[in-house]
């Protein structure tokens, strides 16, 4: 299989002369920092020998763990109940977000459960209302998908016209998003076992936290793709993401897809629950809101280069970031580098999934300059992320949520980037 | 989207009894054994509330961890400098392989290597022989692929007619197999800014543990889809895979994808190291071996139901299992639930990505007789999945590699499955 990224790069990214001094360890390649270096420094101290092949190295083990150089963290909102902690997109690969850097966002912390203390209650406008155990659910065919999850809350700080940040990074700014690989049950097989009655046309899922969030979703949702996910990413899903049972409804914003799931009611209205009156609901300029804004449309994010990073010399470097839709596809992702007069299509990595986050990535040869670099993404349906200025345009400047407006970072004169949006104001 | 897998499913896959059992927390559900419980038996002592409503969850925090109950853990050969430990494929969801999962294979320990530190000479017969720190390798454009790799002694224990074991699982047996998504730089990248001189036609690839892993892989893969790999599951590689960097040679045997890769040297011939001359080749019944025997031919194993699970009841039960190829595309999984008389195509979950573990899942109806079931998988070149006898037949029972024979497992009447293939021969 050829691989086409490598066929569209240019003869040589770097200067001959850069690689010889990299060769011989000079300086030139001395002021190269990888993006880790960029963001931690170097204060890395791990006893390690100079040359591995002359001590023997340790034994096998039972499970592992992350090289002592290699420390990514979600950034913790604040430690209340009600709180959220973000992944670390701009130290990220590829597409999967590992287990443990899944972002967080709960109302009364993460419940502890026992999988062989958990029950789903189906009940409501059905012929026989069901109770089903964990060993229950597992009885029934499953699936599993590649599926991203973002909080509808995500980039709220990149909105606010009057406290536009400068200093912030992707993960700051985005980090309430999250890919996984998902596996369980179809709802629909499940309320196919306990006979949805006619009339019916809406769910309420309901979760066992302490906070007892609940959402209603349609039932045509709930029939198409949602899913019963116990598993995540190879193994069983992580208490922060609903152990022992979240509800998946792909491409939908994640406070619908109920963690914790304990409670599913068929009924013929949705339930107006506190979690989408109080909140979840999307003010507009007109005066009025617009409720059950569930999907998530178009959005992508530079990732790298982005603040903290530096680039320390003007050439070659690899613009990358991450693109997704809860529409389908991603069909296109752009990327500018003069603020946004002039638009480049940047490789997508394949496959690219319907509902998962795709891998973007352009060369780009900085001439030095300060500029500003931005990326939009076009989905299957034809719609094309917005500019700031016509989200405001189309949805006023108070809504907390659906923020999937395009991404500014300004590179400065020496290398520094920071988030630019300010000023495309 | 649609799920196939849901509509290809039978009205109920439970007896409706056995629903009102399990609403009523009655006698027929409480027999249910989940997977890990069939395993784990009752083991599980966790302190939790009996309403997780009642109580604050805890914190948010910067990096997460498994649920107390859920223990999946790699087995350990020995505590040796030369050893392994396996995959549980029996415990996992999905393809992806969880990093602190992935199978561990190594010949004198997991150096301990800083990423800083690290540099990687390429030469030989090359234009322009380079040294390459890690963050010279991060300046080229990188790309990302999921991808399994696998042992070329997996399945050794499936294999001596002399020594047929019954009590093994899938992860004694076929445990020396992962998939992961990698990212990195494409080899052929590399090569190119070396410059290969004409008349090459193999490299060397050499790893910096104790044991100096070298092996020797024809230029043509090199140039092809071989990928100098420093990402994993989206963060950076483990350090049992090669941290910072591994050789990453899709569809072939893992011990020639050299992991903590120092040196790759141009040549016009194999270098003959001592891990391919006393090692990884294939004594044939003729007497003469197989040498660089790189390629995985199409191979599948049932993870459930197998040793030591238990089918508490007979009913609808759900096989599955996972089926890979290096030669492209898994295109067919036939599963037989009558020792290989009548074979029927499963549900392979999609995407079916080439040179990755492919789920395929088959709702099986068992009658509560004693049975052995057994997969084989097809691949894209026309190439089946071959029976043992078919194996011996062609490779006699000399070698120690390559083992990818059909494997089986007896299903006794009381529900208890071992591994079944000496019935077979």
């Amino acid at each position: 299989m050829k691989q086409e990224p490598t066929t569209a790069r240019p003869k040589s990214p770097l200067s001959r002369r850069a690689w010889i001094a990299a060769a011989s360890g000079g300086a030139a390649s001395g002021l190269v920092l990888t993006r880790l270096d960029a963001l931690k420094g170097t204060a890395q101290e791990i006893a390690s020998p100079q040359d591995p092949t002359r001590v023997p190295g340790r034994f096998v083990s039972e499970v592992g763990s992350r090289a002592p150089g290699e420390r990514p963290r979600r950034l913790v909102r604040s430690l209340a109940l009600s709180s959220s902690s973000r992944t670390p997109l701009h130290e990220l690969e590829g597409t999967i977000t590992p287990s443990d850097l899944h972002f967080e966002r709960h109302h009364a912390g993460v419940p502890e459960i026992r999988a062989e203390d958990h029950e789903l209650l189906v009940h409501g406008m059905v012929e026989r209302p069901m109770v089903f155990r964990m060993s229950d659910l597992r009885r029934y065919p499953r699936l599993s998908r590649i599926c991203f999850i973002e909080c509808s809350g995500n980039g709220g700080g990149a909105y606010n016209r009057n406290r536009m940040p400068t200093e912030v990074s992707v993960q700051q700014l985005d980090g309430l998003l999250s890919t996984s690989e998902w596996t369980g049950v179809m709802l629909s097989t499940i309320l196919r076992e306990v006979g949805v009655r006619p009339g019916a046309s809406w769910i309420l899922a309901e979760g066992s936290d302490a906070a007892v969030m609940g959402r209603s979703v349609p039932l045509a949702k709930a029939m198409d793709d949602a899913m019963l996910a116990f598993g995540q990413n190879g193994d069983a899903i992580r208490p922060e993401q609903g152990y022992p049972v979240r509800l998946l409804l792909p491409g939908w914003e994640g406070n619908a897809q109920v963690k914790w799931l304990r409670r599913i009611e068929v009924s013929d209205r949705p339930t107006m629950t506190r979690d989408e009156t109080s909140r979840y609901t999307d003010p507009l300029k007109d005066g009025t809101a617009r409720q059950f804004s569930f999907v998530m449309d178009a959005k992508s994010v530079i990732t790298f280069p982005s603040y903290p990073h530096v680039l320390p010399e003007a050439g070659w470097w690899e613009i990358e970031g991450l693109a997704w839709t809860g529409r389908g596809r991603i069909v296109r992702v752009e990327v500018s580098a003069d603020g946004g007069r002039n638009w480049t299509d940047a490789t997508l990595q394949r496959p690219v999934l319907p509902m998962s986050t795709v891998r973007f990535r352009h060369l780009w040869r900085w001439n030095g300059q300060e500029t500003i670099l931005l990326s939009r993404a076009t989905d299957e349906t034809g719609y094309r992320q917005p500019t700031v200025h016509q989200l405001w345009d189309a949805r006023g400047e108070g809504t907390a949520y659906h923020h999937n407006h395009q991404r500014a970072w300004k590179v400065a004169g020496d290398g520094a980037v920071t988030f630019g949006l300010g000023d495309l104001v």
